[in-house]
């Protein structure tokens, strides 16, 4: 259950409005890496997670989102406060104000005002926030990796949100918002070293080969190494081939024997009741369709 | 420049139709941790990339994203090939047919039928592909956290689709598909280790002290303890406090010396042409706003 | 600043895992009557408000939706926690499984199992929740109607679920939910009335003649006549016509005089420095624009 | 059967063009609150209404609000027919033209003129209309709590946007639409209350004690009382608290004898098969499931 | 000016009750080549249509589309009449109703049932309709291909569900809407031809050999000639290299002297103050930019 | 399988950075005429072909828009490269560029410098891309028309692009770009020619009458006559009527013998097993339902 707490949970000074601001600010309201997708990501992992370490994480994070949605949304509403306030007076003032705002032309932070001046749920550019932003699949492993690159992202956005505003008490609280990132990120980097081994995720391995084989797709004067194509843990393939149709559909890899028989065994486990002559790739065109055999 | 050859990158093979298996694939045609996605994540960190070597591994990938796109297609298309093999033929049989898929009700699969039987952009629930599904930022460091994550998430989906079916062929081309998820993530990996340091993400560093401090915001019998809220890189908050009205706004937390110090050098940057009354949080109900005296 | 306690607002008893029914929860969950919606609504609305009463009524009934939401969501958990429970053992058992679960076809509730069996921000059609429900405006009468209105819905999407099962538990858990809805409709009723006049809302009055006619535009045999078109507050326009170019555009109206002089008070006001050959609505397909003789 | 009258339902006359002020308008052509959206939800409630009266009330106003998506549409298209009349003439003139429209950088009115300069079915921030929009559920009595509702929206968009205009042809023809909302609004509240009782919604009544708590979930100095939440109505629950594992689940409630009879009796309905041993929502971290025995 | 008729264009006889038949029907109710979409595309067309000829044809027909959004809608609520029918009676009788409806697990049209039973603006698996769907751009020969294109799509559709029932009446409605297609569709191939010449649309005329080539990009097997690629129309590139950098980025091609002229002229009239060291595509990955020299 | 060139399709030359142009280019990466939407239609398409040919061409065109997309996105990533630049500088720096490019409000290229500068799949007023936009539905004839509908609109915004820029190479590149279109277009209408016949779409003829009619549906003065609906080829229904309950439906058009005869045989075998009293659109008001006697 939650309970709300009137105070905010970091007092913010804004010093004067700004409607551009505070339109720029929604992306952290209303935005991808927004607070409330930070917030509802960790909601839905807490609400399915079995291990009461992970899940007590999960809502203490979950709920310190929140705190910040409605800091961050405090913020949104008194830079706009101006705006809103002279909005209260006399019609004719009121028409003033719009056509200040909008100078030459139309910018979306007039379609805010239009919405009433309050924190809307969408991004900087006026787009609905969307549950497409929530990544949560329900794996510990997979999902914690979601949450340190989700943590990661915002903590870049409220970076480039402090360098857009002198305004040093909102340069503040997002520093103060920026920061928290940061902890939550760390924190999930030692739940997820904690589950060991984590790599992998799940419980299929894979093709032993097609795990170390990196495939050079994009071809050209820059093919470069490193790391993550190049030592004894990768086998580097300079020219892909797609499938030899009839064949394993890996002729571009050399297999090493060990493998090899690795790969048999698997497909003895699943390949042991084929029909004779399935339908390939290559016969996609074709218009024919050979059913199993029963 | 992008070349296409008509052969798959993985020979496929389908044993009999199944409409129903075909529409739990699009899940990764054009769902969130599709082949599409993943696609599009890569090819636009790709062409914003200035480094060289990223720049190439990102293109590898999302090239190799575009023809697992076609094969998991290609699986889909034959799979629907019965159906649409009926459609070819009288317009009684075609009734029949749908009728028989319908069986007693509407299932989602039939919303798939009536847009043709090839594979469409959704996921496995028929909501169309967005772009809200991409995370990428355009910070390397961050950027390659999403990448590690998506492709963890691409491994699970694979995984639970293999255990969808008994097909041998399917199972094999996904087993391959999967495989490859595991290999990528393993590049971005390294890629990102390649990099140092790589944490904190970006320039601004942050609160010291906000950096180390843990929340206990999920209050009740199982608050638990370990590495994420433990030992000395933690300093843990077992009851939280909202911010106190025109003070630091960080009452919960006592900080030490040394970080007050840190957040005072902070405070003198940009806090240094505050108004003396400016705006609080706590104000915000208050309707007043003091302009900025300049 | 919100705080979470691990305890449930109301305690919830599933007699068994139910994976159909939990996605027809779902409506509730991640849907446009759902608990998310009611506490963004309340949220962002609570946010913008100045009145000290009404913020609080708002922040009350927004963070009980969060504690609502946390409920269902529970629910939704355990009902797929059977397939959670097989999801954690053997690969074999797995796809026993999703293939019991899916029997003929493919069925919604099967793309939400494919994401881990949590609850997931969607409706139970599987379309993910979108900002697009809040119809925040920032202006208190209006807002209340909505929120009015919102529970009502609520309160029939509640009924309508408690009718499609027999579980006990389950029952009285979104009885309860249902009631709380009614309470706040209750209270949101009471917060309009309490703001007086509160019709019509806003500032400007409109024209007088227009907002007693009633057009009818939907002609037929029944034709019926009811409080919404009939008595002295009504003049009812059996036979709508549309404006008569270059006239006054209200040709179907037979404006009394006392109203004629108050519509031309206005036309003084805002007509006067209108064009002599100002474009009308016929010119609209001539392809000439009169400017604005300056 | 609909049928289209060239003129329009209200002359329109614009002063000049105004690209800036027609994309402004878009909000009423395709936003949320816009004459689409109205007519959508009139429509769909009245094809599936079973009362004749009041399908034709909605069939009525549902034609109107179509009507005035034509005149706002028209007035979007004569308010852009310079930029569109300029770019009849020669290249070189409709380049200027675009740069002319976007000075220093790009506003959003520019999209609205790359797709040609009529009205399109977006807000005023561009965003596409979605039928997410539409809250028709199917109820008489919470459908006209909804119309109600949206008509009061409508009504405040409309007077800000006459706010942001000086043309007096434009303000004149926005002032009629919104003061036909005004007229609509006043409709639906007479079918409201000729449906007796309307009140709650629906067959179910809920927990007669539930209906009258109000949950002081949002705690601080600014905990006022209103009618909302004062008075014999209501029981004010200072400090609500989470349910007790096993018991009520309504354990910051004291019940009167009266009603908790009237739950008992309820319950006796509703939990007469329940399994001794249910899971309840403690257990939910647990991992383990009661089965209910049979 | 719409007026509305309360009889339907097309008389609808419907036999049964059956809410999946319902369900599926949605698709030309909600769906992306349903009579919404078709209205609304011709509708915003016939609004920023200066050519009064085809401003009256866009009318007409956009007028007819919401006459047969009607009659569609119409055979949904007669489909679901039954069910809704049973909602109206007792409490108990309506949970046997759903659970009949639901069967063994959880079908898309329960979600439509939640929704009180009438025809609601989503496709037939339950995605909300989106203007995304319109593709309107203004420009008369490429708005009417769009149309044509619309017409083609919806005639299929309405074949498709034609064939998934034995209902005579609902097949009947059907062909006449899908006949209705075909008219349309005539109509707007002879409003295309009226307009001479329509190919290429628009004014600039492009590279002149550019817009004779075909690149064969996908290679293989299959690389088949026809019409589309083959001729003295066509210059066919078997194997199209990138743009050679520095150079003129169309190094595949052998341009005939005469071409070369002209786009030597173009390139006068375009390029005469690039600076001598342009950024090029090359160099996108080194860092450098060339600010043009002024 | 897509292999990947390190080189572009075409040369790219950007005289100087322009974030403003970037953004507005982002139309035609992310917007729905763009790159990824014609890639994405003809790849969709091309999979589910059975034709060897067709899935050829549409393999060859799906690629090289694949090809486009990197080109466009190429430039974008070139105009907002000085923001990029900079944005590697000193955060102070950092600070100057964002206020420099905000100006007096907030733009929407700002919401996409802000997510990092590379391009987004968005169109130009920030939307993110959505399969909506792809409407391909698996049959070829509608599909041709669908793609040569698509070419044409995308000719119209490159050249609606071209005339905001003055900059010769980007205006080159987009030159190039829309050639392509129009040869693309070219391609796809004799693909559609070379299938015949090809009109009506699909199987089912329709009701010879119906396809004939003209309904003139909008009424007034410039009732117009046209080639779409005057001539030997049309009866024209100068005042429709809406159907005769319980009659044909047809009411307001005069048949001809021969078409009579054609529609009594598509009843005999369409309605003989109707009931004697089946449900009409009349009915549909009054809350009965007759059912079908077995």
């Amino acid at each position: 259950m939650f309970v709300h707490n009137q105070r905010l949970q970091y007092t913010v000074r804004v010093a004067e409005p700004n409607p551009g601001l505070a339109n720029l600010l929604l992306e952290q309201f209303g935005g991808p890496q927004g607070e409330l997708a930070a917030a509802m990501r960790y909601f839905t992992q807490g609400l399915a997670e079995d291990d009461p370490g992970r899940k007590d994480l999960l809502m203490d994070i979950a709920t310190e989102e929140l705190s910040h949605l409605e800091v961050i949304g405090s913020i949104v509403g008194m830079l706009n406060k101006g705006a809103k306030g002279q909005l209260a007076e006399a019609v004719e003032q009121e028409a003033d104000l719009y056509r200040s705002l909008t100078g030459g032309g139309n910018d979306s932070h007039v379609t805010a005002l239009l919405y009433g001046g309050g924190p809307s749920l969408t991004n900087s550019g006026g787009v609905p926030w969307s549950a497409a932003y929530i990544d949560t699949i329900g794996e510990p492993t997979a999902d914690l990796r979601s949450n340190i690159a989700a943590e990661a992202r915002a903590k870049i956005i409220y970076e480039r949100l402090v360098n857009v505003t002198d305004d040093p008490g909102i340069r503040e609280a997002l520093t103060f918002l920026m920061t928290r990132e940061i902890a939550h990120q760390k924190s999930f980097e030692k739940a997820l070293h904690s589950i060991q081994p984590n790599f992998p995720q799940g419980k299929l391995p894979g093709m032993p080969e097609m795990a170390k084989t990196y495939f050079n797709m994009s071809q050209g004067a820059a093919d470069l190494r490193g790391p993550w194509n190049q030592g004894d843990e990768w086998v580097y393939v300079e020219s892909p081939q797609p499938a030899v149709d009839g064949g394993t559909g890996m002729a571009a890899v050399d297999l090493p024997s060990k493998d090899e028989q690795a790969l048999k065994q698997m497909a003895t486990r699943t390949l042991s009741d084929t029909a004779s002559n399935p339908v390939t790739g290559a016969d996609i065109g074709s218009g024919t369709l050979h059913k199993k055999t029963a």
